[in-house]
């Protein structure tokens, strides 16, 4: 299934854990995985730490101190940055189902990294048993 | 199954994105996932955008950027740029199958990252149903 | 299932590739895919060279090099450098498995990076046919 976020930034990471939990709660899967795919190119899905929401501003800041968004880019857009960022960090994350829970640690949350906003974004997230 | 890529610059990025789909396409497989998996170490596979080729110029510019051919390396065989950067690209990537077809976003294809070519290079294709 | 790695120094790659191994075989899977999570917001896990233990130096010294351990870091713990890694890394690896193997390339191993121990590290492996 897929469902939509909508990002208020240039660059910001929001916090989808609870949809996916939903999804997997949902399913009825008590053992398997679930699968978060960022069907964009320039924004991009991680786990990280939920708790401190700092942490969040710290990747942002230190995935823009990497990739600079003015350089001798070739795309004319003008977010070959957000590009860049987008292949660094990953379209797809997985994550194990056990006991019919998200399998994520104490502190992690999933996310939305969102590199070339605002826009509106959909995700899709694919629950398998096994 | 497994394809082949022949490589023609020490880095550049491969659209395998019609291998998969004929993969995806051919297995028969309605709702699911397709895992991409690439067996080398200088090498990565990622998704992003298809369209303007000059995306890949510029993602391929910021990796060379962010990691410099030549520096303090300890491994001797001169390409550890390209381990680094298979490291921070990543190795597989897991894209959802929904109604039959390869659940891509408009703009993006997949791409066999080069870091070390030419060379002969192989993917691993692997579709479960779920 | 799950296992525990304990890590000695700040920085480290530990080969965890036996462990793996071993879960697959006892799975008896034949075709599939094993997923490993990391449950934790300041390491990851990757597949890269296992032989020559120079590459996961170079590995650790072009990520410390992308990532200063001191900068204008906002999270108050003193680690977010380590959080910025884990993204850039990945929280998890997602390996085919062909005849009751693990699928990796020749070189391949598959490791945790430790980028705040010392610590202890729990993993998370799934088996999965199809």
């Amino acid at each position: 299934m897929r469902f939509e976020v909508h990002t208020q930034r240039r660059e910001q990471m929001v916090d989808v854990t609870r949809e996916i939990r939903e999804v997997v709660e949902r399913s009825g899967v008590v053992q398997g995985r679930v699968l978060l795919f960022c069907p964009h190119t320039t924004a991009a899905v991680t786990v990280n730490e939920a708790a401190d929401p700092e942490v969040r501003t710290d990747i942002l800041a230190g995935l823009a101190a990497i990739v600079p968004a003015v350089g001798p880019w070739r795309h004319a857009e003008g977010n070959s940055d957000a590009h860049v960022k987008a292949t660094i960090v990953g379209a797809s994350v997985d994550i194990p189902i056990t006991d019919g829970q998200l399998g994520l640690g104490t502190w992690q949350g999933v996310f939305l990294c969102e590199f070339d906003g605002p826009r509106r974004r959909s995700l899709t997230v694919s629950v398998c048993a096994g």
